[in-house]
């Protein structure tokens, strides 16, 4: 009964958790179910620290304190349920389970609600970092029941990366909130990484750059509004060789996996109507790199521009245009991200502390950046800001990127380098500052083959184009009056 | 114990497919829930016509010769459900049951499986066309019970429209075959206007067209390779003024819908993994249309580039231009959606058939044209064809339209103007032809921060980096060894 925490599996994840914990004075029970790997953890990695070890669901419990606090890091899907299913018998109300994997929220919301009827408090936490976050400290994105957040407060943000003296794990909200949060934060770090990919594959293919180039370019970025660990990796990823001398990178397989938090982002921003269009391109971007084979047959027989050799002229230019654009489609991505965030609020009847958030993101986490010190900073300022990009700063920044953004898209287009990215971050700015869109042809479409229906502008609204109403008109004269109100195609 | 078929639900689709039905000799009885619905409809549209009505469901099937055909044209969803769960203590085993509305395939396929238990063949059907299709002939995509297709096809061949003599209505496969393809067909409607718009768009802000200029426009494009129905009606809407002389479609509120088959249509790609990239940028825009108050505030404050008064030089080569990116990015947008067939073929099992499909949509329903017809072709000549880029007439066809195509994305993005399909086309493209994209780096980006492994280049295998393995580097010198089975961030 001495243990402050109780962890369930031992993968990478789990086992620098646990260590992470030890470290900042806790004492924590490790369990897997293959039980042989608690052994070989206690052995090894977890030997002298305050780790102890259970060879049973009902021995970790036994050795936990009141109320238990138990951390599951196992694979995502049936064996979360598996697991909270065995282990609940063991347990008793005001006891706290916390999921720490990377659950889609809809699952974390179902388990929020059974688990509450059982009188055990659900967390579901976004834990983001990867194995060195891990152990150095985590960003945490913990919601769920809040009584349960006195409790584990201390340990989370303890072990949590701090960025700017704070700590990066805050409360997120109710239900499957935290790992909602998460999953936009993975939408985000698929946005982020396919950006620096169009970055590269531009600099190589347009600019001819060496390895050695763009990662010189990458450790320049990093040191100004870029810097972030993504362009951190990247600057060390270009520059490490394999034994033959040559950058390992380049002889690595361009096939992206996407079967996760990116495309569950997406597909949840479909599913709000939000117009997250960046991280969905960067989702569709890693399933075109996975028709692998298929694109070496395309690249037989479908042709393209020749790249001059001379195609960038100016390569300071050329660079800072590319950092201008790289930038100018980060803050889209944000802008993005944070709208889908403010509709999942409204719509789950959610309230949801953006300033927090950014902060959460700020340190530990893959995207963790200078960048989201700013936008801690904006919404700080204004905690009901509508929209990233009325932010002074932010509105500020996208204007001064704008000319080198639109040349850079404008190159990548006319030299054949694929820049769905920058390109549709540039078509998202354009078609939000645009007071009117095209959409009213498309209205009138709707209604002439479908009897849809549209609304009018108001300062264009009369008697017989009334403001507000649902009108339909006869646009060819022989079609029937009825308009559709129950069949929609 | 007279009708050949019954018809639930008078709105403006059923009652003109029931008047289509009648016109093609058959009797049809028609039945609504308002019944009042039934009399107005009997004595009004269907007077003089062989059709009879019905006041009661149990009433209906009593007027249908057996084995009873039974068409729903209800609102999708639970209506649907419900009126089945009505119809089926009438009906006996044999008895089909044809749900003609927007359902979601899932939906179908779920339907489908119970009633197979009860003994009751279901098919659910693709109905495309609007209220004129409907009336005169639509796109017909019926799947489900194959047992059901030898007593309906001479229904639903002789009411559908007839392209090139052949009749837009053919077996499509099992279960929610016939709701996918529609479903996929409207997620092509979505990308074909949202095509339109954007050419519309770039023609009046930075050409400086007025409407009839436009309308001229597309009524020439009508006459070429964009010959189809949503080109033929955009000319008609442009050319419609209002009572005060003024282009009525220049006062209709630019806000569009979007909750439907289009946004079912991304998260299926998203789903199974296949870049439909240009449908999802179709119903994002959508999204971005809705937020229409939020653009105006927007419009204040984020500024764009002006457009200088003789940003076209030569009109009829920025039309050129203009056509051909429509056409290429047209061309794009098909080639995805068959990939999204394809892939659903493979993951659920079906067999579709890709001639029969570009066949059903080249007449009746909304996305209609010359082009698919093209399509048909294609498919009739290799049904095994990998891609329709590999097929020489639409390679050629992409080959020649990409330099007005590439102009006119970079216009765009120099000028301020949103083209976010366009673009998303041309990306996907340059992508697609690309034996080498940048999803190396992305991998490597992966292993780095989560260990979670790659794959290396056949050509670049080593002894130390085996080909076909899961590779995982320590990149950093001080991370663990352990790669990440279990856990996906």
């Amino acid at each position: 009964m001495s243990a402050d925490f109780g962890l369930i599996g031992l993968a990478v994840m789990g086992q620098n958790l646990i260590l992470n914990a030890a470290d900042h004075g806790f004492t924590v029970c490790a369990y897997n179910r293959t039980t042989s790997k608690v052994d070989a953890f206690l052995a090894n990695e977890a030997k002298g620290k305050s780790i102890v070890g259970a060879h049973s669901l009902q021995e970790l419990v036994s050795k936990l304190k009141r109320p238990r606090r138990v951390m599951l890091l196992v694979k995502a899907g049936g064996a979360v349920d598996t697991t909270i299913d065995s282990l609940v018998p063991f347990l008793e109300k005001g006891d706290i389970i916390i999921d720490g994997g990377n659950s889609h929220f809809p699952d974390s919301n179902r388990r929020y609600e059974a688990l509450k009827e059982k009188g055990i408090l659900f967390v579901g936490s976004g834990v983001s970092g990867g194995e060195e976050g891990a152990r150095n400290g985590p960003s945490l994105m913990p919601g769920g029941a809040e009584e349960a957040w006195p409790y584990i407060k201390d340990i989370f943000q303890s072990i949590s990366a701090k960025a700017d003296g704070e700590p990066c794990c805050d409360w997120v909200g109710p239900a499957g909130a935290g790992h909602f949060v998460k999953m936009v934060h993975n939408g985000i770090e698929y946005g982020d990484m396919q950006l620096i990919c169009e970055a590269y594959d531009i600099m190589k293919r347009v600019g001819g750059f060496t390895n050695k180039e763009i990662a010189d370019v990458f450790a320049t970025w990093n040191k100004g509004v870029l810097d972030s660990y993504l362009i951190e990796i990247t600057r060390d990823i270009l520059k490490f060789d394999d034994v033959d001398g040559k950058p390992l990178v380049e002889k690595i397989l361009d096939s992206a996996g996407q079967k996760g938090t990116g495309k569950w982002t997406a597909m949840n921003a479909l599913d709000l109507g939000m117009p997250v269009t960046l991280i969905g391109e960067a989702v569709f971007a890693r399933c075109l790199s996975s028709l692998k084979s298929e694109r070496t047959r395309a690249s037989k027989v479908l042709p393209g521009p020749t790249v001059p050799k001379d195609a960038v002229k100016n390569k300071q230019e050329f660079i800072d245009d590319l950092e201008q654009a790289l930038y100018a489609s980060k803050i889209i991505s944000y802008t993005q991200g944070f709208m889908l965030i403010r509709e999942a609020g409204k719509n789950y009847g959610w309230k949801l502390n953006n300033p927090s958030i950014a902060l959460m993101w700020r340190g530990g986490c893959i995207i963790r950046s200078v960048f989201l010190g700013e936008i801690t900073k904006a919404y700080r300022q204004n905690p009901e800001l509508e929209n990233l990009l009325f932010n002074k700063f932010f509105g500020d920044a996208v204007t001064k990127a704008q000319s080198g953004w639109r040349k850079t898209v404008a190159l990548g287009a006319t030299y054949g380098i694929p820049t769905p990215a920058f390109s549709t971050a540039l078509a998202f700015y354009d078609g939000y500052r645009s007071e009117r869109l095209p959409a009213n042809l498309l209205q009138a479409q709707r209604d002439y083959f479908g009897a849809h229906t549209f609304k009018i502008l108001p300062e264009a609204a009369s008697e017989s184009l009334p403001e507000g109403k649902n009108i339909h008109i006869n646009w060819t004269g022989h079609g029937g009056n009825v308009s559709a109100s129950t069949y929609d195609a």
